[in-house]
């Protein structure tokens, strides 16, 4: 159910799920209500007046009885019941011409090899098959070993000629047939493609063949997702997720390469990843009441330097120039050698990194939003610390790291954080009062800022007329919000008693220098990466914007600050974590499996650093938006032109 | 150097090495001296007249001054340095018509697919080889993955194209890679059948290429044995055998399996033959300074329920009717899987067996022997508790195990024991005095009597004319050698004071009667599976005799108790433990390797209980040779025609 919420004297109309809260829905419209406390309703700001319509709401002190008779609300105490009109009073009122358009209605677009896809382009055929049969028992006349009796099996009830065999299986084999009365169902692999045959893993008594199950990991740096794939109908049943262990080693991938080199370091890092994976799976197992010898298969994706600590590889050489991963194919490799709980006919299907910097994860995601086989020119990109980038189509692809620093991540960022609770993530700011709308992540009382939030009042710092293209406030202005700090001048997001630290947040030129490092590194990436394939930006039929990130990233804020290119929006697309989507696919399709390995060394790696042109680029990025500003021709007219 | 030795008064005289003892000697030239304890010289029995020739001898409390200044010695006690004439006394002369041809002169013979027969027909390449790739080192324009830059190597330099990878080298990859300053060596495993490509298992660093090894493995019930070979240069280096430390759970395939039913019993016996091996193996790596990573192959072959306890895998079927083992073929296995001390890179690879009770030991034999690659009609045996018999050549073989009971390892007679030191190992009977000649392991007191004592015996016993056709003793003879025993008649072979125990060593016609049921097992087995293929005995063309225990058969005492075909003695050899020999092939070929598998299951199973004319061929051969005479023409003539 939708409601429609019209915002006067605006007449601006959106419509929104019944049940949304009025602040959130005034971001997502980009119109500014000032509140100061991330939505707690503790700095009684964002006062709006009910035109007509019905909320769900609670009164708080910040009302008079006058007021709240008159129909006066706090927006972020509102949740939308019926249509809504609502008129935003004059201290949160700015100039209609400085009304962005916010959300971009882009929505999060499955991969073209979705599920569904998949399964109507015939492209669906696990790599993991039962296959049940129905065997005699022996007699003194035919008292061959059970394992030919069973392979015999195979052979006259499923055409299957010769098949590989896993020791393990051997050790239950007796006792699995006479459990099942001779009547068993085989596990058959057929993504091995350096085997002659398929290859037998698993034997289980009686017909299971409608009870098969994957894994798909997803390792961040961070968070390690997994998601339980149910093979037998095709279906993706849950998801569950939760920090890397290994933070408490290092937050980024450096700090932990650096750890993996001290005493038992990799070995700690190893069995951490492998901790997080058991959890997380243990918890989704239990939720589905599944037993875990019932999973088939396992699939994961992961950055270079995530795979290599989780297989206990090397990892100090991905660091150090010249850059070399051990090894960017990992082979299938047995579960429980790793400190899976997972039975022993469960390996691990990885996918192929391209370099240090360009891992698995793009892969992944390169894999799951088709664009191998996509004919449109296009730019794939990951934002984070090394954002990595994959320009091409079917035919060819190029991919490069940006070390884009970790500012996207809060890092280096005085008041940033990671995305979570009291992050402020949506920021817009009042051209005329300097007054900030701040929503936090839960609407708690801010803590600091996220990367989304980051970028948002960037943007919006520039669209007040805040900040000019070099990254400096203004300092023109007789105004609290802007003040000289420690770092140079700063913008008081939120003062100490709407906080919960009980100090005032504020971005400082410091801060915003470090971001412009940060997008203009990304920008300057995939400029050069086009330059060096012979294209230009406007050639780009498609920007796919791919990670947990990306899903909160405001595409029309990140143009304006210069992070993403200023294309028609119709051109960019969601994918959502293609690094999981993408070992989904690959525990769904054998075909994909088949071709994970292609697609990797179809990618063709710059090193951005020793590409020509990438430092020159880089420079001329260190703006807001950049340098030439022709290149970003909807924000010279808008931002620029409002002067 | 070999000296003459001359008995008198018979004028035989044999060549016999420099240093070897007299007894010893006189037996093996069918010469019976008296002797009764064994060969310690304790019952000082043993004189013999020393005409000529030089002994290193010592003069013991038998010999009077008189007797040792006319050249009385004891025989036992004599060492050969020269050329000798010795003179035979009266209370040990026989008369020479029952002097018996006793060894056939049938040496060892190697195996036709012995090491330099393989090297000279070209089947000579190790499954294993090492390619030595000298690298580049990585730079910010050649950043491969270490992986990626020694697969370039390895097809650059050694023309391999693709190549599959074990995961586990990976591991180390980087840090070699560096350590050899990319200089390195790599081992690829080619005998993957099922594989479409070489697979790498192991990368050091620096140029190994002749650093090489592999091991052999023979699990036997009783005894492993393990050969070290040196795979750079095809030699055999050196070889250890040691007990199966299952031993302490059972001496005998059947308690076994049986124990690995009791809690946790499978895993203990599992242990136990990992622990045995890697014993032994420990021992020959020092002996020779070779650290275990320079191990690099390993092979093994045992008989089916030994394959079952070492990988395993659950046994209790084989000894179930209708005796199907899980398992006949093993794939591949991590050999620290299975507890073994090796480093990762090291996989087993074990001989198939064909059926519960014809076992990887015996392929490995048939692949030692030729037999498979033979266009003559063979009989392969392995005499033992399961007689295992093949009968084939090039184009068919079929076998089939006999249930020949223990008798032959001892077991089931009363003075049985296995073949260790003071176990009777040879015995004639003077057909006069029904004195015996006994020689011990090691010529120590006797403690009982082995296998091979056992056929010497009853053979001496059938040619003294003191035991029947039928098995029973002689009851018109005056002599205490034959006495009623608690077990109806029996031989007095060592009385109490000349025995280790303090009490008599005697084999009674209930021993008689098991040694018959064991023998006619065997060559009612062999019978009936000619009879089944459309052959009888005289189309045999080669017998070839196999097992730790077929090296100190007797053929001509075989022959007489009627274990062996009475056929021309030039068809018969010796292949010595045909299972450790075959491991070793397989070490050193990968074409054999590769026949492996193919051998097994071209050997047909008959389950002789199943099989029509077993139970009259066992019946028929219960007898003293046999009941039918004529099946044995020279014993015969030889035995029967003396009565």
């Amino acid at each position: 159910m939708t409601v429609r919420l019209t915002f006067n004297p605006y007449e601006i109309t959106i419509e929104v799920p019944e049940g949304e809260n009025l602040l959130r829905a005034a971001s997502d419209a980009g119109i500014h209500i000032n509140a100061s406390c991330g939505g707690e309703g503790v700095c009684g700001k964002c006062k709006i007046l009910l035109e007509s319509g019905e909320v769900d709401t609670t009164r708080s002190g910040f009302l008079s009885d006058e007021a709240w008779n008159l129909g006066y609300r706090q927006a972020c105490q509102c949740r939308l019941l019926s249509d809504v009109v609502i008129r935003v009073p004059p201290e949160s009122l700015l100039d209609r011409r400085t009304l962005t358009r916010r959300r971009s209605g882009i929505a999060l677009r499955p991969s073209p090899l979705d599920l569904n896809a998949l399964k109507a382009s015939g492209y669906y055929h696990p790599a993991f098959q039962k296959r049940f049969v129905s065997l005699s028992p022996p007699t003194l006349h035919d008292n061959v070993c059970d394992l030919s009796r069973l392979e015999q099996g195979l052979a006259r009830q499923h055409a299957l000629g010769t098949v590989t065999i896993d020791y393990f299986l051997l050790r239950k084999l007796a006792q699995v047939m006479r459990e099942g009365n001779y009547q068993v169902t085989a596990s058959l692999d057929y993504s091995r493609r350096r085997y002659r045959f398929p290859h037998m893993l698993n034997v289980e008594p009686g017909d299971t063949t409608q009870r098969h199950f994957a894994l798909a990991v997803d390792i961040g740096t961070t968070t390690v997702w997994v998601q339980l794939v149910d093979l037998a109908r095709g279906e993706i049943l849950d998801h569950a997720a939760d920090y890397n262990g290994q933070i408490s080693y290092g937050d980024d991938v450096i700090t932990r390469i650096l750890f993996s080199q001290t005493d038992q370091g990799l070995q700690k890092l190893q069995r951490s990843a492998a901790a997080s994976i058991n959890q997380i799976m243990h918890r989704l197992l239990k939720r589905h009441h599944l037993p875990v010898e019932e999973i088939s298969h396992f699939t994961l994706a992961a950055n270079t330097t995530m795979t290599h600590l989780f297989y206990g590889l090397e990892p100090k050489y991905i660091r150090l120039a010249p850059y070399t991963p051990a090894a960017c194919s990992i082979p299938l490799t047995r579960a429980r050698d790793l400190g899976l709980d997972l039975p022993p006919h469960v390996f691990i299907y990885c996918v192929s990194s391209v370099s240090s910097y360009v891992g698995g994860d793009i892969v992944a995601g390169v894999l799951a939003s088709g664009l191998f086989k996509d004919h449109r020119l296009t730019l794939y990109i990951d934002i984070g610390t090394n954002g990595e980038i994959v320009i091409g189509n079917e035919d060819w692809l190029a991919c490069a790291a940006c070390s884009a620093g970790p500012a996207f991540e809060g890092g280096g960022i005085r008041f940033g954080m990671r995305a979570t609770s009291g992050a402020i993530e949506d920021a817009s700011v009042n051209p005329d009062t300097y007054e900030p709308m701040i929503i936090t992540i839960d609407m708690v009382k801010p803590k600091g800022i996220c990367g989304s939030g980051l970028i948002n009042l960037l943007a919006a710092l520039m669209e007040a007329n805040l900040i000019g293209p070099n990254g400096r406030f203004r300092d023109d202005l007789n105004t609290p919000r802007i003040r000289m700090g420690e770092n140079g001048r700063e913008y008081v997001l939120a003062t100490a008693p709407d906080t919960q630290s009980g100090q005032d947040i504020t971005l400082s030129e410091s801060d915003v220098d470090n971001l412009m490092r940060a997008k203009a590194a990304m920008f300057a990436g995939y400029v050069t990466l086009l330059q060096n394939v012979g294209y230009t930006l406007q050639d780009l039929e498609q920007v796919i914007l791919a990670g947990a990130f990306g899903n909160f990233i405001n595409i029309e804020n990140a143009i304006t600050i210069g992070l993403l290119p200023d294309l028609p929006r119709e051109r960019f697309q969601f994918v959502g974590n293609g690094s999981l989507q993408g070992a989904t696919l690959l525990a769904l399709s054998r075909e994909l499996l088949a071709e994970e390995r292609r697609v990797a060394s179809m990618m063709t790696n710059f090193e951005l650093s020793e590409t020509p042109g990438f430092m020159n680029h880089y420079t001329a990025a260190l703006f807001l938006p950049h340098t030439q500003m022709d290149l970003f021709p909807t924000v010279k007219e808008r931002v620029q032109g409002r002067k």
